[in-house]
């Protein structure tokens, strides 16, 4: 069987949380290992220019985190192709060839447009920028480049991916031609996370533990967790249901045997929510062991040489495919 | 005294009449050849793309000729960039970067988007596309790409420029430095030839004369020339005032002599207007002698490797502006 080439990406926002390698870096690592798929994971740099391009000071030290999660996470560079957008300009290129023939208003109608514009407000940037309105098509130049067939997506991204395929087979019907596949996605059953105060986990809300972090600081966080709100008292008994936080999170990380202690104990008041927050912090800290130690063992030398490394890889064949693009255009 | 860096572009439209000649290139020659600017002069065939996106069967040979016309007419590649833009993969890479600072209004707000549109309709395409509302930004990407500092422009073309130093004053502003100029218009003053049939000049309105046409092809066109509608008889006397396409032409092309016999013989019925228009095409062909000459004596293998190496020589330069604008947005 055929292989069907999947790809990914990620924007270096810094040190990624737990709430990213259970939502998307271990739903990579699986299908990388399962062999069915020709795997790309790229680091979306070019990406948080579209909402933050005054704020590039990180960028390169987030690079390097990125990379270290993705490693310690489980992709390897033996068996997937891992590589930093920007450092293959052959994307620009098809973004800028695949722009010329993509209707304006498909970009205008994107409904996460709005989302996006919010996101950038935050970065002290009030208007929507030529980038921004592209970012749909970079995406697709980003898919193209490398003829993705698969796009591991969540249900937000559906509408991008639906355009992707439009633009692929407007590029197809325009010339003719059968080259560009239309890429589907691949939806998957992944964990969600939550941060501590029951918000949406991110580093800029201080609600998120880090993959990188330690067995304290995660600790430390896991004390933050809401609880039953309910609960006001040690000795009142407490209710799973309501617990927003914490037991959600057993649910994830524990076996059964000990959620069912956990909601046992919690529901005869046998357990107080320091404890058991202490408790879930230990059992992160389990969980991420491996990852963390195979964390701290890459540099930052080594980690920018894998990365260079794939950057080549990718490169070959981001040259072939505009190269092919360009003589179906009859622009060579 | 440093000489000022000057970058201008045609699109590969065909092969060039004497309109763009005396509009265009003749001033370009004569920019060059005052030794007071860095001149850059580019085939832009990205932007071709953004109207013509699927008429692309001619595009090599367009570029062939335009060449030619470029060469012939005197734009001399011991003294001047010329190269194609497409062969400058790092505009495409600048595109991208400038696009994502550009707030989408002021794309919006070009005063020529709707004749862009227009043009497009005439290839089919009937809507406006993302390439095509980028078209400025893709403009200052070539102009910033070479640190373009002076663009010999037509009013109609003031908008765009504006926009280009909005551009490259809000990358100053935003990553604090004063890298990229602040492109000035250069108005000249050029001759601006009609079409035989007194319309705009123009290949797809056959109403053109070709640098590159036969004697016999200019005198053919010239023979269609608008004279005095109301002459209706050769015995009538004409009216050079009333003349419509022919006495402005000798008025750019012959001396005062001249003028002032076709004028007064015009007047007084000596001169009838069919020997009137040969009499004129015989001067267009001795004005475009050398230039025709000089085009003919151009192989296609010798135009592409001229090209090419203009295309080397101009690539270091964007690699090293690009270079360095990524220096400064910290993405190195």
């Amino acid at each position: 069987m055929l292989k069907k080439t999947l790809v990914s990406g990620m924007r270096p926002t810094g040190k990624l949380h737990i709430g990213h390698y259970m939502g998307v870096l271990r739903n990579w690592v699986v299908l990388q290992n399962s062999n069915n798929y020709n795997c790309f994971f790229f680091i979306a740099d070019w990406h948080s220019l579209t909402t933050k391009y005054s704020e590039t000071a990180n960028l390169k030290s987030n690079i390097i985190e990125i990379t270290k999660d993705f490693l310690a996470s489980g992709l390897n560079p033996e068996k997937s192709s891992i590589y930093l957008q920007s450092a293959i300009p052959e994307i620009a290129e098809i973004f800028l060839l695949l722009g010329m023939l993509t209707p304006n208003n498909w970009a205008e109608r994107d409904p996460t447009l709005k989302d996006l514009v919010k996101g950038a407000k935050n970065s002290g940037i009030n208007e929507l920028t030529y980038g921004m309105l592209g970012y749909p098509i970079l995406q697709t130049a980003d898919i193209l480049t490398f003829k993705g067939e698969v796009v591991p997506v969540g249900k937000d991204q559906e509408a991008h991916l639906e355009m992707s395929r439009e633009i692929a087979r407007r590029f197809n019907f325009i010339f003719n031609t059968n080259f560009f596949p239309e890429p589907k996605p691949l939806f998957t059953d992944t964990a969600s996370l939550k941060g501590v105060d029951n918000n949406k986990m991110s580093k800029s809300f201080n609600n998120d533990i880090k993959i990188s972090a330690t067995e304290e600081e995660t600790i430390n966080q896991t004390k933050k967790m809401i609880t039953d709100p309910l609960r006001m008292k040690r000795s009142d008994a407490g209710s799973t249901k309501r617990c927003q936080v914490a037991f959600p999170y057993y649910e994830i990380f524990a076996n059964t045997e000990i959620i069912n202690k956990v909601k046992q104990e919690c529901e005869t008041a046998q357990r107080g929510c320091v404890d058991c927050k202490i408790e879930l912090g230990k059992i992160i800290n389990a969980y991420f062991k491996e990852i963390r130690e195979k964390r701290n063992d890459f540099t930052d030398k080594e980690v920018l040489e894998i990365l260079e490394e794939g950057n080549m890889k990718a490169q070959i064949q981001a040259k072939e495919c505009l190269f092919k693009v360009k003589e179906i255009m009859k622009l060579n």
